[in-house]
């Protein structure tokens, strides 16, 4: 009997990119509070935060592997998580407007029974095309951002606003998809963890 | 009473993309052979192409706004459409294994009672990571990818095959939403197809 992983995020996004590799998976969101504000380098914050969320839930369960993660918006030297409310997801979007960003994914696997940690982090460019306020508030009101960092979600219609990304697709999503099947792939990673008889193929 | 647009496309990949603009649309599908074995630049043919299949649909259907998409990939001089057979879907996937190729999606929208035809390309850059026979044994096995240019869908588990990409990525799955977008927006379009009281907002 194969233990599942366990993902370490409430993210129903991230439930369904991790679906796509056949693993057997099951969720257990941390209660950890997402503190962007820090003066920590992004690629940092976001591997701290995924390794907090990872551990939390691994206390719990440490015989499993569980993964964690955590997304940011970064523009210039601004960090954006998730909006606190309307207000705050629109402002964040007039920011973001006809300007490229970038989206920080940090990833956490931890299995406490063989006291082993890896985390790792992608980073993708975004340009957005130039909003108009209509645009901006039309999308608040339709499919409210609050959960999403940046206060938008690339796969859905603020698709629209996306000219161009340069890098990981799934990063902007949340979740660094072939990174981590790649990770999974790698034989030092299969021993320490004990995940040699899950196959991340097909 | 609005008429729909109408997707001169079988494709359930981009039915799904343009659901996401919430246009109302039906779908009608052309009978054009995408015969990719051409001299033509691969902007021009996959441009030809959109056209040929909303024009076919448009001698139907002369007071709708048709929308045409056709979708290669280019790896240097090689242009790929949909493999003939999984022998070549495999052959196709060893040839951009470890490498960078280019898909070019082309879109025509054609109205022909206001004799007018606006086509237009995208293209976008994909970095494959180094795939082992195995993973392209079972890809092929597990998702018959005979539907999709370059043997391939993004948006399946072949995500893990993904290094990174650089541009659009709805464009790889098969129509450049955000461009379009962008088009339906523009005063001079919505006044020569008549589509000035379709909101593409929202």
């Amino acid at each position: 009997m194969l233990s599942p992983f366990i993902l370490a995020s409430r993210s129903p996004r991230r439930k369904a990119l991790l679906e796509k590799l056949n693993l057997p998976f099951e969720v257990v969101s941390s209660s950890v509070q997402e503190d962007h504000i820090s003066s920590a380098e992004p690629d940092k914050l976001v591997r701290r935060l995924a390794l907090e969320k990872a551990q939390e839930v691994a206390k719990q369960f440490p015989h499993r592997v569980v993964i964690g993660a955590d997304t940011v918006v970064v523009l210039e030297e601004t960090v954006m998580g998730k909006p606190a409310h309307q207000a705050e997801a629109k402002e964040m979007l007039n920011l973001l407007s006809g300007r490229r960003h970038t989206v920080f994914t940090g990833v956490a696997i931890v299995k406490n029974a063989n006291a082993e940690e890896h985390t790792f982090y992608d980073r993708t460019g975004v340009t957005f095309f130039p909003l108009t306020h209509e645009m901006i508030d039309r999308y608040v009101r339709n499919t409210p951002p609050l959960d999403k960092a940046g206060a938008y979600g690339i796969q859905d219609w603020s698709a629209c606003f996306v000219e161009k990304i340069d890098g990981c697709y799934n990063n902007v999503v949340g979740f660094p998809l072939s990174r981590f099947a790649q990770l999974l792939r790698t034989p030092a990673i299969q021993e320490r963890f004990g995940i040699d008889h899950f196959m991340s193929d097909g």
